[in-house]
């Protein structure tokens, strides 16, 4: 069994990993941390995972053989020294994803940039063999997760792209906030950020191409699409035929089929699931492609995706504890 | 035109309350209050109404013929000194809605309660003669409205009652709070004071019924429904009979049809107006009566009654700025 | 008074617009047509009117000085005959909005190619004064309002724009269709018609940009936002000053804020009301720019858009019976 | 491994049924029927199940040595005789959950009354040891599910029990239906039967006490919550000491916390898994009792409960394939 303990178990993507580490059958979890909650129940904090016999601590006196850091931007920074050498670490921050002028570009100065170089950039399909044998991985962000994969097979020909994101409030975090109160977040369309958004920085390391974010809040609590616009000088054939470098992926689904409802990804399609599922459509009159990429922002987006690294990490089949099929409809 | 000055105004009760109150063909608007936004244009807090040339003020140094306190519970007894004798008062919380004795049961001490006696309670069905002579009304609560309106016609019969009432999330007010933001509070079934809420004074006073209130907040984010319960020794023609009271009610609307979806009131049929649906079923079997009442919680259940009350406080037709029909589907 | 009938009255379009003229201080509906319902009263289809006095009729023998049709695309060419030349006519389907060339494009074959030109364009932003002599209009699409009145000031320079439309279920209509029962049509991100959309059509005629079009259906209601991406080379003042040929507009805001939430159109923000709000942003890194563009899909991008002809068509003040600010929140 | 077969497979009990299947480690699905779809994969039906390599087939002749019926109300007595014999049958329509004269009471003239008897019902806490040695198994219906097992601990005290149901639109099914499409069915508390449910007839068998439905459908996807009234002369104490009955189910999660948000059972904590949240609250001044009782209706109020009865009848350890911790937040 592996020991895992998650530092910053509070939040949904914090969450989600207890409950992903709790069914999976690898795992033993033996600390989760938090310091608002420490000596309470996970359920009081997370109540789907009542009868789930664990407490916070605040203490990081743990054993543990993977730590995972769920923890906002600028905190892993400062505390990974409590962690480095004593097990492996998957960082789910942004703080160790790019390099240190992307970094301080996106987000400001970096105080660790010298540990930068020493983390995996924890994106399995791309990255597989250096996460085999990292030490340290930083997890991807939800949209550069979704719209990485999306734009990889096309890297050489999409210079830049439109990239037109609608997301969901758990992606917001769990942050007590007017502007995310149910009255003011239900019923919404709302763009936060017209161009510009720090999970571009990690698009751009990784596919060369140069994004250009516009994040719409829509009304989901889960779930994510990335609508993705390049101009394409080439036929539907040729778009299928790049996207199909990932046909033995355990969790990409191609979505190609030419009739009915579902002839294009929908986060609806992968809740609870850690599947992307990836469409696309072709304009032949005027030489333009759509990819489209969905995915529950908290697995594949988060959790889901940490623990698929940490499998990597300790030679386990990749799909361990993992093969969820998507709840619908919900 | 009557000069209006809603204090408070950065609620959604103020909010809805100043909407209404510029359509208002007989009101100017002379000054919304907010310490928080003072400076600040309408809009910039309630989005919907861009274009309204209104800023918050923290001044109380209004000219009003009629003053609107659309603050907090506990908040309107510390202030009224300033306001008392300059204009008419319509208090919106419950400070004044209720007896000395039934607020120290249900709320706590009381820091006027020399005035509470000069207060009429706002509700125009029951009270149109008194509001109409009063300076001082003290405008009911939404789940109060609802149930008393249903229950009124039944008190001579009714000892106790069941109040199942499923509420949304406008009903909460705009605090930050974590237990509000949309990944908490979508998709609940949330009970969260069974048996017991504050409302019930208004209802004990209004109808001498017991009231036994449970709340249930769920994914609405205006609109309220009650369904009432109790042992009812009749028929189902007894019921109608005594809700044909209201027949003439303007606000009131009897739904009656046999046949159809719309069978049963659902708040998804009053939303943005001053409408009170109210039907009935009666179980012969079991000798039991269910009454159910729908209102939109911040009109009919907040600002649409405080100007209903405030038409009949200066003689103008009781539905002007009201006429409203609900706007459907939303 | 003015006489109205609405021919297809059992629709959400035709719902909104027998609320909207009920409501109208000018007008008197002389009939409401069905065949479904004939007989029926109003409140069994649009149980928000409850308490109008009206019934669905399906004969055609009516008095009518304005008849608007808000049947499907291809029956208002059918019909028409039985009403031409007994009232001016709206016509709220898409028969008569594009030229023959552009309907049998998105269409199919045109009954009535020869009236064609006899209809006026119903935008009254762009054509009010030939709405002002016309007998004959042809009232705009909802998707095709936002992205026009958005585009329209830049046509002279986007050559081609990326249309990204968010819209509710309202704008499919009140069909039985498995793919729009609630558990299908909840929580979607629903990609329908990727790069096309017979929308297209009014925009190519009305601004002369080649639009490519990608709708995705959103758990709303109402409402609809317009996400549009074009190539400019100025500046923000630029974007600015091209859109300020709308601020004397009655049911145009501009949204130019720097601060605060509201900085972008939301579909939140309009709903119950005739307003269209648009925004917008500016990359000058990349040099695009960003139009947003918001309604409520059944007022301004329908029945509203048809009462604001028919004032203009009678002579009246064009924004009587509209000046509703949105309802919010909801 | 067992041999499984789910006939009707292409609504959502079925599809999730199929979901669950696919997951059961001791479980190979050798067929899945649907007249409409036979030939095309479950994934056109299905999106979720993208993937999993399975096709509808309308033929009978496969090999199980379990049979699901997933199939209406009345379809199962019609088609069981295909059946009977080959293999042991798990049936979840309502055909055989209760005696004759129940069910003529509450549905109508019955087909098979002859093997009424033969089957057992499907409620593991209640019948384990004859599900045991049963081969033909009635499993239950959701609001049923909910209920007994609020009210079994009581029967011996409450005579009657007011049940105040909040519903998903899921349990309405896949069938078109004006009522069911999203802009009706949004943001509704919708009273569809007040007084009278069929789920009723399982209740009065299982419990003795006579139960008066009220169901309203809610804006959830899934979920559901019962909310059951009636008269207790005792102490909370003794409410939870009835509860504590169910102490060792691995499926029942009592909800006795003190503080916090969590208090009482909401269906938004049981989403994707197979648990029973069951509260209480004690009115002691009145009297009167609350139990409130969650489910997913399509896993436990289903599909869950069906594979829960499949590993019962096969020896299995009864939370095989059905150990997952709800999805939340979602």
């Amino acid at each position: 069994m592996i020991k895992a303990a998650v530092v910053g178990a509070s939040g949904y993507i914090g969450g989600e990993l207890v409950r992903l580490l709790a069914m999976h059958p690898e795992v033993e979890i033996t600390a989760i941390t938090s310091r608002k909650y420490a000596g309470k129940k996970v359920h009081k904090v997370h109540p789907n995972l009542r009868g789930l016999d664990l407490r916070f601590t605040d203490k990081y006196d743990f054993d543990a053989d993977v730590i995972f850091l769920a923890v906002p931007h600028g905190t892993s920074m400062k505390i990974i020294d409590e962690f480095l050498g004593s097990a492996k670490i998957i960082d789910m921050s942004a703080d160790f994803r790019v390099s240190k002028e992307l970094y301080e570009k996106y987000y400001g100065p970096h105080e660790k940039p010298e540990l930068i170089d020493k983390f995996v950039y924890g994106l399995p399909e791309l990255h597989r063999k250096e996460i085999k044998k990292a030490e340290l991985v930083a997890n991807p962000g939800c949209n550069a997760t979704a719209v990485i994969l999306a734009l990889y097979p096309f890297r050489d020909i999409a210079k830049e792209a439109i990239v037109d994101l609608k997301v969901s409030s758990s992606a917001g975090g769990r942050r007590e906030n007017v502007a995310s109160i149910h009255p003011e977040r239900s019923h919404v369309v709302r763009v936060y950020k017209p161009f510009h958004h720090r999970h571009e920085a990690e698009v751009i390391q990784e596919t060369g191409v140069k994004p250009m974010f516009t994040v719409h809040s829509v009304d989901l609590v889960r779930g994510l699409l990335a609508t993705i616009y390049f101009p394409f000088d080439g036929t539907e054939r040729d778009l299928l035929r790049r996207l199909l470098m990932y046909r033995n992926e355990p969790f990409i689904r191609l979505v190609t089929d030419k009739g009915g409802l579902q002839r294009y990804p929908d986060p609806k399609y992968v809740i609870g699931s850690n599947f992307v599922d990836i469409g696309f459509a072709y304009d032949a009159e005027n030489s333009r492609a759509i990819i489209l990429s969905a995915i529950d922002n908290l697995i594949k987006g988060g959790s889901g995706q940490a623990v698929q690294n940490m499998n990597i990490m300790f030679g386990l089949d990749e799909t361990t504890g993992l093969s969820y099929y998507p709840v619908y409809p919900v």
